[in-house]
């Protein structure tokens, strides 16, 4: 269980999310890993305009383009279904990091998928450091974690 | 403004909602009124595996394909717009509805769109009478509603 | 039946384009418009990186949003179904033009999606003229057809 | 390079496909590994319909879920992109096979894809022997091709 609320995200599956064999799209999942990603970014506060492009302020100077995901399947997700999705952040290096999501239906976990994004300079398009606020939210979502000795 | 809560829909924009222009690509606008449907009924205290298959219950006995849909587009949406959407379901004949759907940025309508449905049995492919779950959610959403006379 | 080639569009149903109902999901078919009419324009001659934003070369001055789309459904679409869609561009006025797609299955329409577009500077966001490469593409597309007196 | 004809895709990037960091966004290119292995089962001469569900025909009596998938990305994809991709089938076990999906651009590998399939029984939902067109596909597939001593 997850100390920090702003890494909990509900959401249900929805009709557009299911394909002919009657449950969802696999690849439907890796869409809401990023989806929840943003959302725990704003629910602990920062905007996500000034992540990720598109949004109305500045764009932001350094991108986050995914090198690597992957994801597993237990199984299957329903329409209806009400789905708690579980993020765990993980430092790789000062450019780069994972984003875990653990989708739980029930206490019982059904799926798992994982993002890696490494920062880069929109401009140059070469490595570089995460930005700050990506920095403090690894950060504070990694506090009162119990780790390893 | 909607007299019935069940018929608001708060949604944000997300990254993958984006296309290269920077802002919501026009597609996913049609996908958000379906599933801001979806949600609707939910609020509204239908469970929506009674009305869409997929479900985990017995599959429904009555399908509500779309059979035209339209949207309109006055100003893009951003990565982040915090988007209500308002639904006005619409009756047009025993076996046939309409969900309109208006989006609204900071009380600025910036799009609507517009889902027809026919009522068919699944296995005849012939049109039937709307569900009875759908016919109260029609006949609540309007009472209260200001009328011409 | 259409006189040029480039505005005829082979395409076969995907898995990924159905949802639990067992036929192609309704939003599925907007995409399917947009993407035909940039295939068209390539196969026409017009690199899609001249006309949309995201390619390789320069950005386009001109954006061309959609500010209304509609869809009629007349018969479902299933997964291995090889559909011919049929383009038909139509001037509005000088900055603005739609494109109709008509979908076949075995010489019988089964559904029609219509996109209109308005011409703006990317940079202030006013209507202007359309791009000269579409100007050329929709003249062409209406030179050989019939045309009521 | 591949001997088999039915193993190589030709796919443009299409506007849909980017985000709005103005290239493809991840999430689409596992669409694209599935969507590029149906049509290597078409180009081999399998109906799609016998392998999915959603088809015309009498729906499969076998499921192949994706149990897991991964994909990694080198260089970003822009609207107009002329990929190919490449599919690689892997017999894993009697009940499961992965398909890898290599992406190239000018010859140049610039993503890869893979996705992990299982074999049940429809109705029982327990693991069984993968289909006997799949089991052809993926023998055809491993022909020819040079293997390890």
């Amino acid at each position: 269980m997850n100390a920090h609320p702003w890494l909990e995200i509900h959401r249900t599956v929805r009709f557009s999310d299911t394909d002919a064999a009657g449950v969802m799209h696999f690849q439907n999942l890796l869409g809401w890993c990023h989806q929840a990603w943003e959302q725990s970014l704003e629910q602990f506060g920062i905007p996500v305009g000034v992540v990720f492009p598109g949004g109305r302020s500045d764009q932001p100077s350094v991108a986050l383009p995914i090198v690597h995901c992957h994801a597993d399947f237990r199984a299957p997700m329903h329409v209806g279904d009400a789905i708690v999705i579980e993020l765990q952040p993980k430092r790789i290096d000062p450019s780069c990091f994972e984003v875990m999501s653990s989708f739980r239906l029930s206490e019982q976990e059904i799926a798992s998928g994982c993002l890696r994004h490494v920062a880069i300079d929109a401009g140059s398009r070469r490595r570089c450091l995460t930005p700050e606020p990506i920095d403090r939210w690894i950060e504070a979502s990694n506090l009162g974690q119990i780790q390893p000795l």
